[in-house]
């Protein structure tokens, strides 16, 4: 592949690159453990315009298996950024002269973009708007790699909030570069663009839209569950309606098959059942490991 | 003594630990000066849901002077955890996937021991709720011991606040280990809980309620003054009456014994008077030192 | 000079202390390059009880490129001082026992000397209340010698708000050493204070008034333009009169000499358009990386 430079959305990337980022992840297993020096006197900016524990610290976590240093914000309000007016451009022109990289989670779509054409350093994108979170999306890729052995030839269930969840749209179109099957499953109003299942599509996947969680959760390699969050309804009222509709519990889980993975990007709240968390199948929080194994990679393919 | 694993209570060390404990910090005192790299590669995980900037910074220092690095958040606003509805099982089953060692200060009781079960990997309580704050037993202990050469056969007084204040609950379980008499200062409204009384008086401590300053000032070794904590008051006006009444300055300090010692877990408002600063009993701020140490053994102990 | 051990005030300093700062600052223009571990075993505590992303991460990157470590908080509602009524001196004399040197920024006048009074540790003073940035004016002094070569001789105009902006007036006491032609340039509301004024005149330095950005921008060396901020007005109206009267664009870049620079302390709204940004004389990026070298210096001279 070409020299990875930036990390902004997942459509900038091809199978190859694809592939390739998540053969150095594996790689990084034992990296994370013994820890390493190899990013040393490198400096990462973490600039969260939106606040984000899990993402950033993950993030962090990967620097310092790395040996690398950190500096920066972990949300806009005591940041000059925030509260003076600066735009996002002259951030990136004054934070690239304190570090080497800089890691940026932004309110705005297309913001990690603008940032990535004015800056001299590297930019890695940790969530921009409603569409992009490439490293959720690999972090998703190699979970699924590294559990179910392989992506190609799986049927693949995506539920929840599929119009408004940001990791379903990347990781949506991360697995169109794999010969997969894809059963989405969400409420009425929150459904996948059209626009994004056509792209699948068009990539070759064979796209299925069910209308509930039993059907979605039948006879598939990977059941990949997501919150339907409150703060990314207009109306309350509609999100009172769906809460709760779409959720795994014991009962649900009967109908999962033994050598099926269930993932969530967390945070979760009603729609996987804690009852569930023993069962072998639930591979959530070896998922957030993976993020931190991941992200090695990323960091340690732009820096190293 | 067993393997220390986590540090949840001073209810969960026995007299040979706690010893332990205070010996191994005694050695920290020249590794806080020259500094170390014995835990190089380990990372801290700092989880404040509760805001604390001494605790914290304490940690902080003590993990950076053995050569660690540390992660996590100063307060739960920006974090996952507080802002997303996740349990407090969920944030400890994600960041036992960064770090090697949570520190996490909490304002419900019992919460730092719900983590712990959750957690497969080591859990320090910085506070949690009105009870539970070893780390400052541990550190005043440590006070006590290195500036008084003992403390079997002292004589020490709690003043302030003693019903709302975890660190004097948690100074008096320590202290009933040891062969010590205790006098109690507070007023009417702020008297420690009689099951913490009964607590001391069965490990065979002798326990002696007195009215006022001057009472717990007299003939005894050490002076241990706490805050008046305004926001632990349901009725500010209670608040109102009680503060001042119990504070030490100029007056009060004629009483002290040459080789007493006055210690304070910091921050002070207007019971110590600056005006006492200067004197060779005012060892409050070599106590936030202690702090350091005492720390840096705790991490040496459990991570080294 | 003598050993640099507090940086409270520019005008603390003498020309001979100021030319071996930069000095030092230009040797490590390699070291910030390459990366160092002089202060390795050090820790930098950052205590902002008002909030400057730029400089203290500007700080934070000097700190790791020469290997050492942070502690410390971003904003004073995180932190006991502020929220628990601690004062400035008890905060110090904390703090102190946490770390080697001490970063501070504080909302009001002679905070940072105050601070210097009760520490047992190095303090560096990063912008107290509207008078005092002392780091700022030597960034901006090193900018000028590293960009024009020099600094006796030159034509400066300070342009914008003289009146609240902390920068220029520990500017202008720095540049009070050399030998310099000044000319100052602000609404009739803004002007320099006739106290900084006759300072710099005693000092034998040229200062003239003007009253418009073309006639501060003809015929000098280096334009210093300022933001007018917002948050230092009493009446927002007299905001809204003066705002957008004195900035540089398109138009009054005309007026520069091809060999002029201009510098800004950053963060800009209005005052200089982004239209500009392009020009050989825009150097107020260059500056934010100058902002790190000179830090760097700071910190080694003080702490190496």
């Amino acid at each position: 592949m070409g020299e990875l430079r930036n990390l902004i959305s997942i459509h900038d990337l091809d199978r190859e690159q694809i592939d390739e980022i998540l053969d150095v992840a594996a790689k990084m297993e034992s990296v994370s453990v013994k820890r390493s020096k190899d990013l040393e006197s490198k400096i990462m900016a973490v600039l969260f315009f939106e606040p984000s524990t899990r993402t950033r610290l993950s993030f962090e976590s990967a620097m310092l298996r790395l040996g690398g240093s950190i500096l920066g914000f972990a949300e806009a309000g005591t940041s000059s950024a925030g509260g003076k007016g600066e735009t996002l451009a002259d951030t990136i022109r004054t934070v690239e002269r304190y570090a080497d990289i800089i890691v940026m989670r932004h309110p705005l779509d297309g913001s990690a973009r603008v940032a990535a054409e004015f800056s001299s350093i590297p930019i890695i994108n940790a969530g921009s708007g409603s569409e992009e979170h490439p490293t959720q999306a690999l972090l998703d890729l190699y979970s699924i790699k590294k559990l179910k052995g392989k992506i190609d030839g799986l049927t693949i269930s995506l539920c929840g909030d599929l119009k408004y969840g940001r990791t379903v749209h990347s990781l949506g179109m991360g697995l169109s570069h794999y010969d997969v099957k894809i059963k989405l499953a969400a409420p009425q109003q929150l459904r996948m663009k059209p626009a994004i299942i056509d792209e699948m599509k068009k990539a070759g996947v064979e796209v299925v839209q069910v209308d509930d969680v039993k059907e979605a959760i039948q006879d598939v390699d990977v059941i990949y569950m997501t919150r339907i969050q409150k703060e990314r309804f207009p109306d309350v009222r509609e999100y009172d309606k769906v809460k709760g509709r779409f959720r795994i519990g014991t009962e649900q889980v009967e109908l999962l098959r033994d050598d099926a993975i269930v993932l969530h990007p967390l945070p979760r709240v009603d729609e996987l059942s804690s009852n569930i968390d023993h069962l072998p199948q639930a591979k959530y929080f070896d998922q957030v490991y993976n993020g931190v194994i991941l992200r090695m990679a990323v960091l340690k393919m732009i820096l190293g």
